[in-house]
């Protein structure tokens, strides 16, 4: 039962610093079967960009609209442009069966919790708010204010944890990763997920492949 | 966060001839955290039985008046004895952070997700009918009428699945494993069962060991 016939969208946040996009790579390399699903953006093209592979790109105007109708799982504004995930789109991902993973900061995952029904909230917490500090300062030459704030930041973020389904702690990423193999696996394995396949063995043959 | 504070209770359960038995003996074998809940019985104690090592022996008046005050978080007869799991011992190991699995027909599953909350019911679901079907036959040379029945139970039990939160088709023993350990693995990442683990992370270290 690896592969569940109604599609998984995972969502990964994480406060920053805690590894999650790290992570995120190595589910993607892993299995195949996760698919992203294409933003929406105001801002403009670049150079090989093409509309509809990159991004949707939208007016601004035509971006406001669709936030109004609540055609977005999420959305965000980013630099004075506007980032969004169509919920069409995601709908559409997994009602074929393709899974998907959110990599989005803990206020994304907050929208999400409302928009997607039966998605899978995981949060990677770093092993300590110490080691957080460091790997926050060790980015670079930033001044003491800016580690200082980001580190703040971090802290308002660790306190939404209780909101995810499922924690990982960040302290060896190997085993980190294996864990977040783990809750992907386990959640393709849910009953609630595989309502046909009870019926399909009751029936005859399961192909569970 | 391979492990959690508070223990798990897995309980594995299948119709006859789906292949749990072997999948629990792995499970235990890979995860010693893993803890045996001595059940109380009113049979008669075999040669080298110790009272409270391998049975709590009871007398039947004792076992009837536990059953009576809820002492139990299953109990079944089986060929005229009495067998239960005690519902302190369960809760008591459970408290001290290990873990128990119970590997139990679907019956005993009904009960106990009547008594222990918290559980987690995973159900073994063979390839298909056909399959458990030759499954049944092959074990010997029993009369048709006896396997009919079998099967006929087998499909009482399947019956049962969707009661379950997991389903784990054991077609190919070696992924039905790694299945089971990542439903074990994501469980004991759940936020729901670290209540401690994000209190100590703002405060201070994480050990996640």
């Amino acid at each position: 039962m690896s592969e569940s016939a109604q599609g998984l969208a995972l969502v990964i946040s994480a406060p920053s610093g805690a590894g999650k996009s790290t992570l995120v790579r190595r589910l993607l390399q892993a299995y195949p079967r996760f698919t992203f699903s294409v933003s929406c953006t105001t801002r403009a093209p670049r150079q090989g960009e093409r509309d509809g592979r990159e991004y949707h790109f939208l007016s601004r105007q035509r971006f406001e609209e669709l936030i109004r109708q609540g055609s977005f799982a999420e959305w965000a504004e980013v630099h004075g442009n506007l980032y969004g995930t169509p919920l069409e789109s995601v709908e559409a991902i997994l009602g074929r069966g393709g899974h998907i993973v959110f990599d989005i900061d803990v206020q994304g995952a907050r929208q999400l919790r409302s928009t997607l029904s039966g998605g899978v909230f995981v949060f990677i917490l770093p092993p300590s708010v110490q080691e957080l500090e460091n790997r926050l300062a060790g980015r670079g030459s930033d001044a003491d204010s800016i580690i200082a704030r980001r580190l703040e930041d971090a802290r308002k973020e660790l306190e939404e944890a209780p909101a995810f389904d499922y924690w990982i702690v960040n302290d060896d990423l190997d085993r980190a990763f294996q864990e977040l193999c783990c809750v992907y696996r386990a959640e393709t394995c849910r009953s609630k997920r595989n309502p046909e396949l009870h019926e399909r063995l009751l029936r005859g043959a399961v192909d569970s492949s």
